[in-house]
């Protein structure tokens, strides 16, 4: 998609070199381990924005002094289903994952479980964490919010929600889940780029400037976006005629459930940490269901999507499909992408591990 | 909007009229108000689809022996967070309002509560609902499946999902509410009922024939969508580049929280009666959060949302400016929808007692 060149890397190795740099800031090894095991993951089901290239924003946040790597998540409220974790201003992939297994075990005893995070950072993809879920059997969603504002409000001009997404997943029979995750945003910033690095112009409604005025000329978009000059709609259109209301209403639905409760930031807040907040929530339909109709529904749901239609493509299907090229392959890694994994490791004094295959 | 003079009802009135039909077809007198009411703020609130006119679809239905008036919906799964509700093929009103009654409960035992519905009908729109917890201070989930498959699976071109809504409301300081109530398909139906009324095209992308071609005449696609001749698509569009697998995700995650859990209906399924399934998640911010809290956070966020952006309408707005008209205005009734009704109570052998006002 970017043009450049990019060989290809084991995954193990991907992980071992993760969890050297993430030690080597002080992350305690257990943290390490399971933070590594989601940016490899996210990086095998080929969303490359928010693997193992995540590196380079959380070495900005820690030299700012924004990000606490030794942070370990706690419970500080608690009631039967709900809980509420402090991330410690931490990253947020050990934070979420703990949110997950609370919850998990919370729907274990009352049928459904639900947590929220606060104080918390980037926790990648939410992909990985509702199908971790899922593998057992069980139906999550999940939301959070974002660190940098892009999207307006519907008919403003002012780029103040993030990109907000939310995840949904469940079991299916014989092993496979649905898995949905999306950024409530008409599109994610990494397809603007895409449309920036390939030359086309992007489709009238996605990026507006200030003065709300269409910008098509996809690398201008890109570029206002990213200096907050400008603002990504949300899904379903810059107006209400063709449904952004929809994309506005499901982004202002993430920020209430993510940070809400466990008094994560508001948008455009200016804390010392980015504050964002998470929400899981974990139904154990076997508390209401007898055991497998639930993953029944779901086999036959999707199998009636395709029945008959060989151009369905399902969520979470090239999700999928990466995943088993790249564990088979390798995962890829640009050149560029390499030198700036060079330079993290010499500055955090571990050793660059990675060597291409073949 | 539909050209029609129409004169304006009391709400109270018109609450009258729905009891004295919805009792003479067999409902029992509890059942008949709440669902009478259910309707009356629907079309309060500016919902002119999803109130008093679904009348006639509910005598068609009885007629066709498919709903079953006298229904009483009942707990059939019970967990201490989470219960399966039976609607008993009644109408969806009093089974949804008995889950999230249910809810309630629940969410303040163990800090969140949720029910599944399934064995039910049309449950008018979902915003009441949310809207009713969060009256109470509480945030609350909703979504159900529909009964008309119109919205195809991405890539596909058979009609097979309904418009499959989602709603959330949470409460704010002072005892606003922000409420969010959308179908998960690019727009609804009356949107594209409304185009052609005032003969204007379709954008291309909302309405595809079952060749998978975009067809922009808007009375000609209403038609194709009534007949299941065409597809309505989801949010986003009718591609992946605009962003319809995103609805295609959305309306996956309905049908799913909605009908697994509860034994309702797949889409297409051919059954004694619709089927349908609701789900409904309440989260008491009380379990974990001090008094006042999330109602505070709500509120900030939306008057962030409009500082200094005069054109914002914020979800939920326009529901409201309709409520403050009507309530004092009346419900305006079309007389094209006043001669059905005049049917209906003939038919049901009550009087008609629905007198315009001024």
């Amino acid at each position: 998609m970017n043009g450049e060149e990019a060989r290809r890397f084991d995954a193990v190795q991907v992980h071992e070199q993760i969890v050297a740099v993430l030690r080597a800031w002080g992350m305690p090894d257990g943290s390490a381990a399971a933070t590594a095991t989601v940016m490899v993951e996210t990086d095998l089901a080929g969303i490359d924005s928010h693997g193992v290239s995540m590196l380079m924003l959380y070495e900005k946040l820690r030299s700012e002094n924004r990000l606490r790597l030794d942070a370990v998540p706690r419970v500080v409220r608690d009631a039967p289903a709900f809980a509420v974790v402090d991330a410690g201003a931490g990253l947020g992939h050990p934070a979420g994952l703990h949110a997950v297994e609370l919850a998990i075990g919370k729907a274990a005893e009352s049928g459904i479980g639900a947590v929220a995070v606060g104080n918390s950072h980037h926790l990648g993809a939410l992909g990985y964490y509702v199908r971790s879920a899922a593998q057992h059997g069980l139906v999550a969603l999940m939301a959070t919010t974002t660190r940098t504002p892009v999207v307006a409000a519907l008919g403003g001009t002012t780029p103040i929600l993030g990109t907000n997404p939310i995840a949904f997943a469940a079991p299916r029979v014989g092993g496979g889940e649905l898995v949905v995750d999306m950024s409530t945003s008409v599109v994610a910033m990494n397809k603007v780029k895409a449309y920036a690095l390939s030359g086309r112009d992007l489709p009238p409604g996605w990026v507006n400037d200030r003065l709300g005025n269409p910008v098509t000329d996809a690398a201008l978009a890109y570029s206002l976006l990213t200096t907050q000059e400008g603002t990504l709609s949300p899904l379903g259109g810059s107006t209400a005629e063709t449904g952004g209301h929809k994309g506005f209403g499901l982004s202002l639905m993430v920020q209430v459930l993510s940070a809400a409760f466990s008094g994560a930031a508001l948008p455009l807040a200016d804390g010392d940490s980015d504050n964002l907040g998470h929400f899981v929530l974990v139904v154990d339909p076997r508390s209401v269901a007898a055991d497998g109709d639930t993953a029944r529904y779901v086999d036959d749901l999707v199998r009636l999507m395709t029945r008959d239609e060989p151009d369905v493509v399902l969520p979470g299907e090239p999700e999928a499909l990466a995943r088993a090229d790249r564990s088979h392959n390798g995962i890829p890694i640009p050149e560029g992408l390499l030198e700036h994994l060079r330079g993290i490791c010499g500055r955090a004094g571990t050793a660059m591990i990675l060597t291409p295959l073949g």
